[in-house]
């Protein structure tokens, strides 16, 4: 039987039906696509990425980039899934029809690259990059940079990057010390050591631009004082040609996971000659790029879903084809005269197959629905609703990147575990998947991060506008589920639960009007996994009410077990994942403080 | 600053003070023992692993064990080791005089062994895996067999393996094969195949002595017809020279951790001249063997209690020499004129590192008090005591081996969480430990099976009086609790959370009672947390217990800072913790029925 990455069935219905991708069609900015060239489209990735993508992912784990004499030697599929991925369009899809793109819905880039990224994990990411490098230059840079390196970059023949992270500031943004020193050209000179540059070179790069955040010299302290630079690895000669720009690539960070998808460490300007251009104006570097950063944000979480989707169909074919043990039925149990049963048969490796259902599915609903908030935000000219979307993505944004990288790991570990001893041995993918999706939550801001964005900004911004908005949504779902005698009873519960995050907000509220943000925020990561689980929960019957209409209507395009699955494992969410919710909230609701440093100094003695 | 892997102190205090070693070695069989002794013998352990250990450690997974020419290649440390350990008495401590043991307490073994995994754990599983299998001959073979192994494999001279699983059988024994044929000789010829096989080969084993399961020919189906065999790589000649005994290595299985600790598939009579002597009686086999799964069991709880302890120390190392960012009060927050702080002033660093903490001196405790059961049940000669004893090693022992796996992994993730991105680099140890953790919750019977244990067999037998003589153990820490004040309150939710099991056991229990095993067991893995973390939290009780004796007598071994962190985690523990049981309780008292096999067939589609 052939290995499946994939349950392409869930995707397009969660895209076509559930997030009713239809009513986005009607906006003028998609008016050349329709269901048909999209799902054509889909189709053509899909077979792209059973054939240049998961045949390699095992490989570029067992041989995995790494460092020698001034490069990064990549696998050769690299150069492979660039050139051919660029001339399919993979990386300039989204883009205006005027830079290159085809101006295809965000929703449908996320669903092309979640089936790029649950083939091979590792690939997607040296495209997705350049998309992201591109689109900063595209929004910010001025004519005649878009010129030079958008189109280039656009067809997969120059990759880019975003370098952010420097050794002594990491997460902490505003300690950035990399310089630009201002010319009598139209370049700055840039100074400066980058880390964990993903995709930051390789053998077959023959440009590689990046987008650097550095300081330039008398600006001021802080994230104030932050500009943004093209540097491109090679620049244009006068003649057109392409020479060095002094930017060295010092080595190649070795990692648990993701060990093809090189993480390197880059040095400007060591031999002072490293040439940059600004992109917009000075000091506004970290505006441009956070104006990116939902999307790239929600990026991570789109790959870790991708990942959990990849372990549970491992997992789940393993489960059909092996036979262990015996049912622990009255007659069945240890009786060696029975043949033994496959262990799927067993509760227990059930139990934790739906678990992964239920996070992988959900997971990708809620990626799919913050693409969807962003073509709205995107193609809708009504002030009053562009402000709604704006706050739906904002607020959606860090549950996005976060629930799916750590619900993930506790799916892939689930996945792992219905192997078996084999799970742990190299012979099985599931050991790869496991060390695979342990950075998703450390990429792009750290869960610690994510979480103070939610609670610290997004759920207080606009006077709680945002959560407001999300409350409205959730409230029509449970509406709608109110019409359904099976279904009622999850409705009660989501509307218990969206009354629960109120209380344990009124609980937090006062420590951060007080000023005490330190308390505030102490346990914004519980926070964090307590409302993450109740948007899933809402996205779950979100799905099961779909599914309960098509079932009435007889409107089937997929089997009647699809939709009643769908149902089944709404319960089991419902049943096993958020009654996590209210040991949460008690741990959030109490009142003794003992994570804070004033608290006790030696508490680790 | 040099590396730490161990809380030393925190070690000897729950030995000495919490776990009243004292006591213990009033009893005979100890007797040659003292405090001062034992706590020598532990300093040289420490000693050892400093030197010996603790700097393979890394080496071992960079250059794992693999199979070359029909023998595994290993790190020439496991040869150092298995000698200069030998000969230290680390294998032979806990056995008889009369076996050329130390009779120390199993509570130090544990604690010595403990010692030895938190520098490295994968060089004592060769140790281990021998001490076991000489254990097996000791308690079970005849003198003969005794005096021809067990001397070498107590020196470190031969190796020793338990040679249970086979690629058919996996968890499943019953299904076992591999065959054993009598012979006119005190010999039968074995023939078949083991895989999983710790320690099984390796290029500087002069002899391996495997004990081995597998039927007689003839013998019942299922678990009644298993014996157990010695099987040796190599058998004594007359003349008393060593020669082949056709036991062929045929692969090891390359893991994603623990990549230098071997794991062997072994071939038993391919040239039908493989000869092995019964253990004890035909078709006892399984008996044996889990008469001693005990001991095993817990050791792999220690062993993953080890390594969340070394990767606990990792992370709150770096996170007292890394500044980043700046603390989130009033003044501090974004400010770059002031200097960065250092992480662990960060609340929700110091939540993550409070986290482990709680985890790691939690199963360390939970460890120990299963090898002082053990110590108990050996040295008891009261027969009412004895089946006390008995019965709360045999209900503590699934959650001693799963509880450390389980939440270790989770320890092991805030540990890696803590470093960033760094975490997931090479470069730093957090990785490994990641990685090598993993296989806890699959060794000596997986966690789905150790729930079955505790739920299906450890909680009913006897008519739930494990369970019984374990509640009386946690009212006696709860009295004692009550008696200050700064404790009521949480001896008030211990107390709660007793009740709380009775009410799970009886919405349960009538399912059993009805012959619906499987229903009863389905959420077994739900229960194992859920109990697990009640005991833990006794346990931290029983820790907070004692140090506020210590601080009210001023009869202080360490500083008043440790004791009162030990009060602090405790709370933490409460707080974070076991609210968990709430939601857990919910989810196990909850009607729906969702994960059994005729319920729906076809819920994964």
């Amino acid at each position: 039987m052939s290995k499946k990455y994939i349950d392409t069935e869930t995707l397009k219905y969660l895209l076509f039906d559930v997030h009713n991708l239809g009513e986005l069609l009607s906006k003028k900015r998609f008016e050349d696509h329709d269901i048909e060239s999209l799902n054509m489209f889909l189709d053509s990735v899909e077979e792209f990425s059973d054939r240049e993508l998961f045949p390699y992912l095992a490989e570029m784990d067992t041989k995995p980039a790494h460092y020698k004499d001034g490069t990064v030697i990549v696998n050769k599929q690299v150069n492979t899934y660039m050139k051919k991925g660029g001339e399919m369009g993979l990386i300039s899809a989204p883009f205006d029809y005027g830079d290159g793109g085809l101006q295809i819905p965000f929703i449908i880039q996320t669903a092309s690259t979640y089936i790029q990224e649950a083939a091979n994990n590792q690939l997607p990411g040296y495209g997705g990059l350049t998309l992201g490098a591109a689109e900063l230059i595209v929004h910010f840079a001025n004519e005649s940079l878009n010129k030079i390196y958008v189109p280039k970059m656009l067809s997969g023949q120059w990759g880019g990057t975003m370098c952010l992270t420097e050794p002594q500031a990491g997460s902490s943004l505003s300690d950035i010390v990399t310089k630009a020193y201002k010319t009598d050209k139209d370049y700055y000179k840039i100074s400066g050591q980058k880390i964990f540059i993903s995709a930051g070179d390789h053998q077959f790069a023959e440009n590689i631009i990046h987008l650097v955040l550095a300081r330039i010299e008398g600006a001021p302290k802080g994230t104030k004082g932050i500009s943004l630079f093209v540097v491109p690895k090679n620049r244009l000669n006068s003649d057109g040609s392409l020479i060095k720009n002094d930017v060295m690539t010092v080595g190649d960070f070795q990692k648990m996971g993701q060990r093809g998808y090189c993480t390197t460490h880059l040095g400007f300007g060591d031999n002072n000659d490293c040439q940059g251009w600004l992109v917009g104006e000075p000091n506004k570097g970290l505006t441009y790029m956070f104006k990116l950063m939902n999307a790239a944000r929600i990026g991570v979480g789109r790959g870790a879903a991708a990942i959990a989707m990849a372990a549970y169909q491992a997992s789940l074919q393993y489960s059909t084809e092996r036979p262990q043990g015996r049912k622990l039925t009255s007659t069945g149990k240890k009786n060696p005269d029975e043949t033994q049963c496959l262990i799927i048969e067993h509760p227990d490796v059930r139990r934790m197959l739906l678990l992964q259902k239920s996070i992988v599915e959900g997971s990708l609903s809620l990626v799919l629905l913050a693409s969807k908030y962003q073509d709205l935000l995107l193609t809708t000219s009504d002030n009053e609703l562009k402000i709604k979307y704006n706050l739906l993505l904002e607020i959606i944004t860090p549950i996005a990147k976060t629930y799916p990288s750590e619900a993930g790991i506790n799916s892939v570990s689930n996945g792992l575990q219905v192997l078996g001893g084999y799970g742990f041995c190299s012979d099985f993918i599931l050991q790869q998947y496991y060390r695979d999706i342990r950075i998703f939550s450390l990429y792009e801001g750290t869960t610690g991060i994510q979480s103070q964005d939610l609670l610290g900004r997004k759920i207080p911004m606009e006077n709680g506008k945002g959560l407001e908005l999300l409350s409205l949504e959730i409230q029509k779902t449970i509406k709608v589920a109110y019409q359904y005698d099976e279904l009622k009873p999850y409705a009660k519960k989501m509307g218990i639960k969206l009354e629960l995050t109120q209380e344990v907000l009124s609980f937090l509220m006062p420590f951060a009007k007080k000023g005490n943000y330190e308390r505030y925020l102490a346990d914004a990561n519980l926070f964090m996994e307590f409302f993450s689980i109740i948007i899933i929960s809402w996205l779950w019957l979100d799905m099961a009410v779909n599914s309960k209409q098509k079932l009435q209507s007889n409107d089937l395009t997929y089997s009647k077990d699809f939709y009643e699955s769908k149902i089944h494992t709404m319960k089991f969410y419902f049943k096993y994942e958020l009654p996590k919710t209210i040991s949460l909230a008690n741990t959030l609701m109490d009142e003794e403080t003992l994570t804070i440093n004033e608290y006790k100094k030696n508490i680790f003695v």
